[in-house]
């Protein structure tokens, strides 16, 4: 059986139905325990007594070390979505405030919009879905930078240290490396999506230094914003 | 070409030496880049020019996920060696201080002892290998209580929950949740190594309440602390 990420979250009857009898496997991308989703589902099969084995997989949430950034000093992930006119959801904004209040990195998740049904054939009681959208690094520091304005906190700002990553895991994985206001005209650097980011917290190691300046936009101003504010401030 | 640890940090060189010429394939226990140790090799190689593909794996980093919290709300992780008469290193205390000042939850990595020589042995001029040792959760329980005794600066207590994992992704992966006072006595129930410990923070969600109390030691216990000092206290 194949089922998508609506069918899990609405209708996860449908996919243990015969598995009081039968085996049913179910594949997702990344770890099954990544989301609430396969928590719920989990939980129901619990409750129809049906025994479960998961299997472990590879991750964005760990794979993200490839980047260089010690996994030990990440703190907690956040989301970022797409801005709308009149939703601009920032609950990521007290979120990365306080893995920096520590001095910890944050792994940024960028949204992805696949099967969104157009709404004006809606309208016409048509559905039409439009073309998939992944959010690129780029939209991404636009975004947090956005906010920073908006919020005015200080939590960080266009001179602070980020690392874009796109397609990690696969044969071709890129970083690039350099400030939030650098990395929003990277885009073209990063390539084809998946795209995520990481925000560096100041609890950095010298090793860390020498893997990511490698890639960075332009390593005299990484190496000078390092020395500033990052080296030694652990 | 089969290099342990000891071989990865001392003589990296060692493992690079033909990689001009041939393709050499490294392989290691759960993600490539969950250890200092082999981003260092990759900054060798990338000293000498060989190229280098990585290839992302299950870590325990993500694997985890699979005692029902959610990774979103884990916070920087620690380990913790097995202490000795005169070497009882506490850092992982501050690091737990910061997580649970922000509500996360911290997984703590437990010591693993293999290849360790024999003192007296040694003494006498031959290399004589003790047996391996896996720190358990009872083991770790115990000395994160030692610790707080001695800090006193109330990060957590014998009636703070957490949960004890074993053997994590594999068919016979096993978790105890309770208070670290429970766990302290829970290694039967846990089985064989490897075992890791996960301390709750406060940021949780019914569903994971949910999930996790299906293994506690006492529910009811559970239930009652978790309404007290977890639900509700985001």
């Amino acid at each position: 059986m194949v089922a998508d990420r609506e069918m899990v979250e609405s209708n996860s009857d449908e996919i243990l139905r015969d598995a009081q009898t039968e085996d049913v496997a179910f594949l997702v991308v990344g770890d099954p325990f990544g989301a609430t989703t396969h928590t719920d589902i989990v939980l129901r099969a619990r409750e129809l007594a049906i025994p479960i084995q998961s299997i472990p997989n590879a991750s964005i949430l760990s794979g993200i070390g490839a980047c260089g950034l010690q996994l030990y000093n990440f703190g907690q992930t956040v989301s970022m979505v797409f801005f709308t006119e009149n939703w601009r959801p920032a609950s990521f904004y007290d979120r990365v405030k306080e893995n920096r209040s520590i001095g910890l990195h944050t792994l940024v998740l960028l949204d992805i919009k696949v099967k969104e049904p157009n709404l004006d054939a809606m309208a016409r009681g048509r559905i039409v879905y439009e073309p998939p959208r992944f959010m690129t690094v780029g939209t991404c520091a636009k975004q947090m930078l956005e906010v920073e304005d908006e919020r005015k906190e200080g939590v960080y700002g266009a001179e602070s240290l980020a690392i874009g990553a796109a397609r990690v895991g696969g044969t071709q994985q890129t970083f690039v490396s350099g400030t939030l206001k650098e990395l929003c005209d990277s885009d073209d650097r990063l390539g084809p999506p998946l795209h995520s980011l990481v925000l560096l917290g100041r609890r950095t190691h010298e090793l860390e230094h020498d893997f990511v300046r490698d890639f960075a936009v332009d390593r005299d101003n990484w190496d000078k914003i390092w020395r500033a504010d990052y080296q030694n401030k652990t």
